[in-house]
């Protein structure tokens, strides 16, 4: 499995992507899934895959190879809508070469990309690519795209990432995220690739490699694990007991059952110690 | 789609599950998921369930008309381990009375539940039972079940819950939790049903039935988001422009680069601005 995060904001772009890759449980590596191509002053691109390895691997070798078949390539293509086209061609290459014979073992094309950066004056965009090499674009409503093992990390993008979100308090969402995978899911794992990528800059900003000893992201794991728990503990816990203060769970008035199935469907069994409470049954779905 | 969560704790049994269901996004209902089995005195029972709704329901009817084919039913197993074995041979009846027309049609057989409560002097159990009427025990280590769309509520269970965590904490994790699905999957909405029982009441100790004008949900929903966006702006953002800080993402004398496609590999394109920073390239993969 994997997961890969990037985001779209004013200030630019951050993309953060594992390294786990396995076939089962039992057949686990490392392959860094974030590749970059950058002309410096020109055009800073950046691909993360997730997916079928093979596949993975058989599309970025496809679309570094594209310049030798002609036309347009990610390195003349005029911006990155027409870039993202070239990761688009290089998936459907492979989908016709490989796919038949994937198909008659079985085997899914399953592979899905995220590609973004920024060709000269344009600015950054951050583009998802489906298996069948169609694509959708980042906006302002919807700044940032996972692929791979997305949903242990989207409670806090969707609670923390706007467009006008800072490089910095990205890229830490983005930590975050990925610890919350990380804890969940065992075949995510460690190490971490960082880009951030200030607009305008037409070079990589920042980079890092992020393993286990990473000072920063051993704050990140203890620190909100635990911050989170102090949090959850200074939140008022439910009032049951006070059908008179509106803020308690049942509100007065008000009486609240659950759907029953009525023992008396059933015969008593010998061992029955107390029949007589059954009549106080106070009643089925009142409330509802 | 769903979302039930449950969890066994020293205290007793917290039970909390949506009530959305759907046929694609444009067949939306209703439909509550958690049925309560109890003999005030002697047993409590509590069955949530997932999957396909139709099965859903058929287990149910079949569970209940258990006793009009004699034997064990769930009103006269002596323990909750021989009550789940009845919820699970009602699962391998309906399986053998419908898989094969549902199979024919290319439907699957899906259906998930989760199963708790207490039965006489015994103490509180749970357990999750499988489409094919198989079930597991929740345990120290592992003291809640999910079913449905279980992976956005998940990691506040896992940094939550513990076996000695109160049945009121347990309450609220499992409501931020369901908030954390409700924000991120549209299949799941309210209202819900949570329902508490303390060890050895043999009766349900609370039950509400939780919509959108519920106050101490919207102020769980208001707060927890607020206080997560505290805790994650006082969190510090990553320091990278000092490498001579332990403490910065990329350690003092390391350099870290990402893996590169060398644009030397494509021909420069007739705009290209200014070929020579390519030299300036500080190279592939040095620190890895």
């Amino acid at each position: 499995m994997t997961y890969c995060v990037a985001a779209r904001l004013d200030a630019g772009l951050v993309f953060l992507s594992d390294s786990r890759t396995n076939a089962g449980v039992d057949q686990i590596s490392v392959f860094r899934k974030m590749t970059v191509f950058e002309r410096p002053g020109e055009r800073v691109m950046v691909l993360m895959t997730s997916g079928n390895l093979a596949i993975s691997q058989a599309v970025l070798h496809a679309l570094v190879r594209q310049h030798e078949v002609g036309g347009e390539t990610i390195w003349n293509a005029p911006d990155l809508f027409e870039a993202t086209r070239c990761v688009g061609a290089a998936v459907r290459e492979v989908y016709h070469r490989e796919a038949p014979a994937l198909h008659e073992q079985g085997v899914e094309f399953n592979v899905s990309l995220i590609f973004g950066g920024q060709i000269g004056n344009e600015g950054c965009r951050l583009f998802q690519v489906y298996a069948a090499g169609n694509f959708i674009e980042a906006s302002q409503e919807c700044p940032y795209f996972q692929i791979g093992e997305a949903k242990y990390g989207k409670p806090i993008l969707d609670r923390v990432l706007r467009p006008d979100t800072s490089l910095d308090e990205a890229a830490k969402c983005a930590l975050i995220s990925m610890d919350s995978t990380l804890r969940s899911n065992i075949s995510v794992g460690l190490p971490l690739d960082l880009l951030v990528y200030d607009t305008g800059a037409l070079r990589v900003t920042h980079f890092a490699s992020i393993d286990e000893r990473n000072e920063y992201f051993r704050m990140i794991r203890g620190t909100w694990g635990e911050r989170l728990r102090q949090v959850f503990a200074e939140i008022p816990d439910p009032l049951w007991t006070n059908p008179d203060d509106p803020g308690s769970l049942v509100p007065p008035s008000r009486v609240h059952q659950p759907l029953r199935v009525d023992p008396a469907d059933a015969p008593a069994p010998d061992s029955y110690p107390n029949p007589q409470v059954l009549a106080q049954d106070p009643g089925k779905d009142q409330a509802n």
